[in-house]
């Protein structure tokens, strides 16, 4: 008797700004009896676009957990300084998947068509810098990309309307 | 030198499946010297749509935190039992925002257009049936609605492709 | 030549409180390619101690991530009402490491001699009824028991000194 | 009728190890609405004791969150490497509280008795060196000391046995 087809349109997507991320090489962590945990250190980087701009602080990283066959899920923590002095804390979370050829070329530092492999997020800010408080309250989608030759995670994030 | 325009279009959205998630009336827990935390009961509903159907799960809820003067954050947890008898673990978090005038008429259980307030969420799946894997590995956006008539949260999950 | 030896003695424990918690079956979720997630509802429950006594509110339940062989991580969350009508928050994460014979045996409902496993937890509780805000800034261990006979899982809360 | 008086003696507590950890100055991030979110920078430090021994690893930091007048909220997240080379992943959740005295001297870089101050937390490892897999199922104390003299926290890690 209910429909349920979608009453509202497809949510619009706008471009906010990019983060290219510096890493240094994962190390293996592992968890006893469960998934495979990798570590991947942080040491700066830019942020770059129409909405906020600042550098990526050296210092936290990346805690990725291997299901293997299925996809590697992230969980990168940071912070940004904007270039108005501004902290923003980043809690980046997401799922890196692709076969294991595309996972085997990316290991080994070889630059990968993005489109063979799915690399996506769900970031979340904490600031209390007036400018930014709107990355607070606003739901994001971060479209990410492993720019090999230069040992970067290029991620582009687009605000939900 | 380097340019940091967007390199990739706009990533595309695909509905997947509405939840129609019934809800018991919110209670107070608070956090002393921090936000109010509130719980909100999630007692049954529907899950329908191209990608998924079935029932949500009698238990869990909505544990949410409130910003005053910016957004209400939500924690929604609870477990979708599929068409097909999988069942499927939800984590759905996300942002309320609205203006206190809004807030009000949604906590006297007035109906609200929905054009004047943000509700988005940033879902996570879990489940190891295989015909519901795909959810587990997918970045989703969740365009939800409170339809205050039927004591309902309708969210629209929306796949990043 | 820094010395490492413990400065300080060994921590005191306080018992605070009992919690009997009533739960139904567990069911499999999955997680896939990772490790098995299960959710064990909760019905209710007790509350009785020196330092709180109330029920616990049905709702909620334990999503128990298993690690085969080494241990299953635990992560409760449920609601304590106190006599006096506060509502609390609790997340319960811990570890039950028992031998193959000694899940096998608690999974067919056989009562089990509490030495014959590792069953304890590191609570973390939300409220701001300021007669228990004194638990949301205390350290507590949770040694907790699996009273199949009733099935309850028992949890002794001992505060921090 | 039923009796709640604790049916298991007090938990015993071993000593297990020691971290000193190396911080650099904290910094103000905030929380739009919320409470102060802070992040004081790790940099190093060592690991010594009966049952595990290795250096802290350069990087991660403690986010903490404040409740004004109730505690400071601790997670704080970092990398030990065992003296065997072994990586082990470390969320080091707890509890700063003092008197608004004490957090004045503390800030100022005073070396304060730690009778002054509650300072607890409840580690959680992660690895999969055969050698130390205990740690990650097995609940831990930590007592926690501000060494400013040395720009060093100091924890306690005791197991619950």
């Amino acid at each position: 008797m209910t429909t349920h087809s979608p009453s509202f349109k497809t949510p619009e997507l706008d471009f906010a700004f990019e983060a290219r991320v510096d890493i240094a090489p994962s190390e293996h962590v592992g968890h006893a009896g469960g998934p495979v945990l990798g570590f991947t250190p942080i040491t700066g980087g830019t942020v770059r676009g129409p909405r906020l701009n600042g550098e990526v602080v050296d210092g936290g990283g990346d805690w990725a957990v291997d299901r293997p066959g299925v996809a590697v899920d992230l969980d990168a923590r940071y912070l940004i300084r904007a270039d108005d002095g501004a902290l923003i804390d980043v809690v980046n979370r997401g799922f890196w998947v692709a076969s294991p050829e595309v996972d085997a070329a990316a290991e080994s530092g070889e630059r990968v068509d993005p489109a063979r492999y799915y690399f996506r997020t769900q970031p979340v800010f904490r600031t209390d810098a007036p400018e930014h408080t709107w990355l607070t309250h606003t739901v994001f989608v971060g479209m990410a990309y492993d720019d090999a030759d230069l040992r970067q995670i290029r991620i582009e994030f687009f605000e939900v309307r």
